[in-house]
């Protein structure tokens, strides 16, 4: 990271005595000292506009819009002109899992081969840091900022409670799909407010019904 | 390197128990069973029409053209359709130093923070090796074969000697002048044969002034 200029980790829940470890290393440096250590990942991109998940594997069935890492990041590039975005890693083992993965606006794939399986985190991260500075700072602004993902967590729950309620949901599935379904929105900033304002409004029409 | 379909390691003088160690390991895989040990670069390389050094280091005083990494893979892609070509890694702490990079025709540099300094050894391979299968198969061929690193070898060899010969060389460092000197001619392959006769009949002549 501090190789390609970005200082700002983040953490979900990692292993203890690792994490220690590694922040007492002679090497540490900057980033490590830093970095900051969340219990969940919706805490830890509450203020980020733009969640990017990232793959090096194609064949698994994903739920996600896939970008090829030099024309995602391409977009990435655009997005943190104006704001914060996460660049979301799974475990080394196991990648992100579906789970994790829901809170991903899309997902950016190393172009690797698919026969090799996983890829070594640390290599993972260093390509996709590297595309992202490659072409230098020629990024075309966005024309409007994204809505940060704690304003994506508060539609998504106040979907989730409106289509429980409704009869529209049966299972515990189906909240990862509303979150999946809520990203790919890819709500504005101002659109958050209006469509959490249209989502309290059913609700609240849906305890008064006679009214 | 498999990750990125890259199968040929190549390497000069390991520490025995690391790769020992490396070797045996239970996922060491394809790359590793079939790597081979050499005793120095200059056998290492010697079926190599083009050796490029790598480095992350921008200001260190570098006798070699260094080319920017998107830039120089794709001279790379270009020199692979044909013959051999050769990236050279330095080891972790020290990178390559000036003897080794007498080897090298030309050095590509990863555009890191310079401050940062020296970069971990498996990323700068993941993020060169990233860049060299990013556009594709898109290369253009060369219009000529490179010579083999063995022939820079024999006209490198046939040059020192006559300028030794000849009271032009006073020292040794002189010797990786030269080395670096014949890399930049970039010879093709049917030139280093005339190189070498034409160093061999000046070397001849000079053994017989008076003929």
């Amino acid at each position: 990271m501090s190789n390609f200029g970005f200082f700002h980790l983040r953490l979900v829940s990692p292993w203890e005595p690792s994490w220690k470890e590694a922040r007492s290393a002679v090497h540490a440096g900057a980033v490590l000292e830093r970095a900051q250590v969340y219990d969940s990942i919706s805490e830890a991109v509450a203020d980020c506009s733009l969640v990017v998940g990232t793959t090096a594997v194609g064949h698994r069935q994903l739920q996600h819009p896939v970008r090829r890492l030099d024309y995602g990041a391409r977009l990435v590039r655009g997005h943190a002109l104006q704001t914060p975005v996460a660049l979301l890693f799974g475990s080394e083992k196991y990648g992100l899992s579906n789970e994790e993965l829901s809170w991903c606006h899309w997902l950016m794939r190393i172009p690797a081969r698919e026969e090799h399986g996983s890829m070594n985190l640390g290599q993972a991260v260093a390509v996709c840091l590297y595309e992202l500075i490659r072409g230098g700072t020629s990024a075309q602004p966005l024309a409007r900022a994204g809505a940060a993902s704690a304003d994506l967590d508060r539609i998504t729950e106040a979907l989730t409670e409106l289509l429980r309620i409704s009869g529209y949901m049966h299972d515990q599935s189906a909240e990862l799909k509303i979150r999946r379904l809520v990203r790919r929105m890819e709500v504005s900033a101002a659109d958050a407010e209006v469509w959490l304002g249209i989502l309290r409004q059913i609700r609240w029409k849906l305890g008064h019904p006679g009214v």
